[in-house]
């Protein structure tokens, strides 16, 4: 029997072997994008399960569904990988309003930054004083800020193409603001949300206060771009507006928690690594299905079309749904430090984590002679309107796993609607596009099967894609 | 005060023609991203005026509206050109179910299809026979069709990555599918929707009798893709199920309308034309956002964006709104016949009629020679992440001005959610990114620009370029 599945083996090896490239790809694009499951999955955990903070009890379902799917595909090992995690809770909903001179209020939309404390219990009511950068902070200084709610304004730039770089320009305001803000005397801070859009949803996510004794810690919140600016015009108007902000989120002691982590062994070089994975956790105010249940069933599907393919790889090829991106990184911390403790060999890590929309490339974190070689299968990719191979950052995930020899990549999906619905109560499943999810999921799919055919050293393989 | 207009003039050329194209570009970009017209038009067009069939009281406020934004943009021309539309309505609104051998009935949802004659006032109830092309249909023949209603069912094919091209595998059911129907005595005709979802959502669109005589024109309506697919199940089930629809469509006597044109007039070759546009009519059912109040207000946009930035072209420059595209094309072959008749040189003609998305790059009809110069622009755009130049279509409305000398081209936009939203009730405003319509309006004055400057002779530009 044994020696029947052996050569059996050795047949399916022979025909994906015999098989281009080209033809390889456009199996695992039709299959993708005919008998995809990515869809289906997404709708699962956004739906049935929803929101899935670190700690939270919709964290440990999605732990227990994505291991149970995981057992379902017949893959060679599935595990918990266990890692402590944060556990922040947003409490009651936040009420903020603006409160003119002649005492009418206005209420505004906000949302606790994921890591704040709360106000006191009646809120905080307070002048609040504008700036833009910590400079223009700095500037002001003690005098004017004291006492004072702090209101960062400062909006995502419009004219930078990929917005994630807009975003990089903004998000010191939400992660440091508090601790800057603070050492002035700020009594709160309010940040105008990383959304490029102008509409009414506060965009979450996290913020630090680093070593800040526990006394100085200020109360963060986000606030909708439209109130952002109509906050804005009305301090225009009148300096001496108060604003009343109330929030009851607080941080409780670190929780068990897991990353999920399935296996195919590979066939030629077991000891070689190659991982595709996102973030199993979300924020809490949507369903988190771009940020990142898309990367997560992507990276599902990635091992789901190898084997419904019969793609047999050389090298142990994994899926790695980590915890506790959003506010801790932890998981990824943990599973790079197992990594090392275990001496495993990571040649490849590829992360999904950027949106489930149309993919358009990948980006690269490697050497110039590996990128010369990953730039060699272009072509492969241009039927299926892939056209954009950079080098850049890959994903915070991936990133522990830096090393001289991992060479680490993200998917690079279109960015244009990505921060409409990033932390807010819109990144939801209704939100994404089937074939787009699929594109995705077969893009990453295509690029894993090369990096396992051809490997990540250096030398040309111009030869090889001619095979 | 001639002489001082006349050396500001000059001034300004200077400025501009000092600048590489790189930074023109750059300029272009911005200004669509900062302080564009276009998104805010196209709220006016899809929320004020809504849609606008060819002869409706829409498409007459339409052209008004059109009229009066161009006359506001300082253009050297603006003004009507007459042209004669159908004018087809859709009555009631539609109604159909499917009835089993227990008389039970579930309704679904239809939509007559453009063009199509109305059922008689009771409607038609007739057993119904599934087919999923003409070769089908001519196999059953007579026996198995006359006095049933046929039920085109054959998808939109998934693993096609260009979803345009899923569209005309599929068109000629809805297009010439009662002509087909009526030589084997259908008596109606009922189309899957053209719609890669599955969602509850009837698609119109253009039909045609050609010369078939009056007696044998069968009514044709679309039904949305999840009803297709119960409707498919069910005949599976029972070959004897009914099917009952209702529509009152009826086309009228031809009315008179207009394409809307503006124009900068060319500095140094003033009789060669160079046109940008869009169709201003639509689709009934939504408020025709992307097909194609998009490149509407894109093409508006390229000249706004002209006069904003001086950019003082040598050749001249239109916007053209054709009228008609979509059940008819009367308002580009008036246009063509026209400039025909004038001798007017067009060298470049540019559309924008493939939904709001982001542009990907754009198609060319042009000679091997002057594709090759157009390929030496595209490293201008790769910072825009416009990466994808191809040989192909260009667009509907363009297509009559087709001749060995007058370029043709195509904007294309990312298109895996467009036949979500094409010629169906959702086809609306909120459906539009605005950073993605500016990028798309961004993309088309770039091009018009380098169109403009390097003009369509075939010579190599490339030193051009490095300037």
């Amino acid at each position: 029997m044994k020696l029947v599945k052996y050569l059996l083996l050795v047949l399916v090896s022979i025909q994906v072997n015999s098989q281009s490239d080209a033809e390889v790809l456009e199996k695992i694009y039709k299959a993708s994008l005919t008998y995809g499951k990515s869809y289906e999955w997404l709708d699962y955990l956004s739906n049935q399960i929803g929101s899935r903070l670190s700690g939270s009890l919709g964290a440990e379902k999605a732990v227990e569904w994505g291991k149970a799917e995981l057992d379902s595909l017949g893959l060679d090992k599935v595990w918990l990988q266990p890692v402590m995690v944060p556990k922040w809770i947003r409490g009651a909903k936040e009420y903020a309003f603006i409160e003119t001179k002649s005492g009418r209020t206005t209420t505004v939309n906000i949302c606790a930054l994921g890591g704040s404390v709360a106000t006191p219990a009646l809120g905080i009511k307070a002048n609040i004083v504008e700036v833009h950068d910590f400079e223009e902070l700095a500037d002001l200084g003690e005098d004017n800020i004291k006492g004072k709610i702090v209101f960062y304004n400062r909006p995502m730039q419009p004219d930078i193409i990929n917005t994630f770089e807009a975003y990089g320009g903004c998000v010191n305001q939400r992660y440091k603001g508090a601790i800057e803000a603070s050492k002035y005397g700020a009594v709160g801070v309010i940040v105008r949300s990383m959304n490029l859009r102008l509409d009414d949803l506060p965009h979450t996510g996290s913020m630090t206060y680093e070593n800040l004794s526990v006394s100085k810690r200020i109360p963060s919140a986000a606030i909708s771009t439209n109130d952002a600016e109509m906050l804005s015009s009305m301090l225009a108007l009148d300096k001496n507006i108060k604003f009343y902000f109330k929030q009851s989120c607080k941080q409780l002691a670190d929780v068990q928690s897991y990353n999920v982590i399935g296996e195919i062994r590979g066939s030629e070089f077991p000891n070689e690594y190659i991982i595709v994975g996102g973030h199993l956790d979300s924020w809490d105010l949507g369903d988190g299905s771009h940020d990142d249940g898309a990367g997560i069933v992507q990276s599902m599907e990635v091992l789901r079309l190898m084997k419904e393919l019969n793609i047999n790889p050389k090298r142990s090829i994994r899926v790695v749904m980590f915890m506790n991106e959003e506010n801790g990184l932890r998981g990824a911390t943990k599973y790079a430090e197992v990594a090392k403790s275990k001496n495993e060999n990571h040649v490849f890590a590829l992360e999904s984590d950027a949106g489930g929309f149309t993919p358009r490339g990948f980006s690269f974190e490697c050497s110039d002679a590996v990128y010369n070689k990953v730039l060699a299968w272009k072509p492969l990719f241009e039927p299926y309107l892939i056209h954009h191979f950079v080098k850049g950052g890959s994903g915070a995930d991936v990133g522990p796993l830096k090393s001289d020899t991992t060479v680490l990549a993200g998917l690079r999906p279109d960015t244009q609607r990505y921060f409409d619905h990033h932390h807010a109560s819109n990144d939801t499943f209704d939100a994404i596009n089937k074939r787009e999810l699929e594109l995705g999921a077969a893009s990453m799919t295509s690029l894993i099967y090369l990096f396992d055919k051809y490997g990540t050293s250096s030398i040309s393989n111009q030869e090889q894609i001619k095979n």
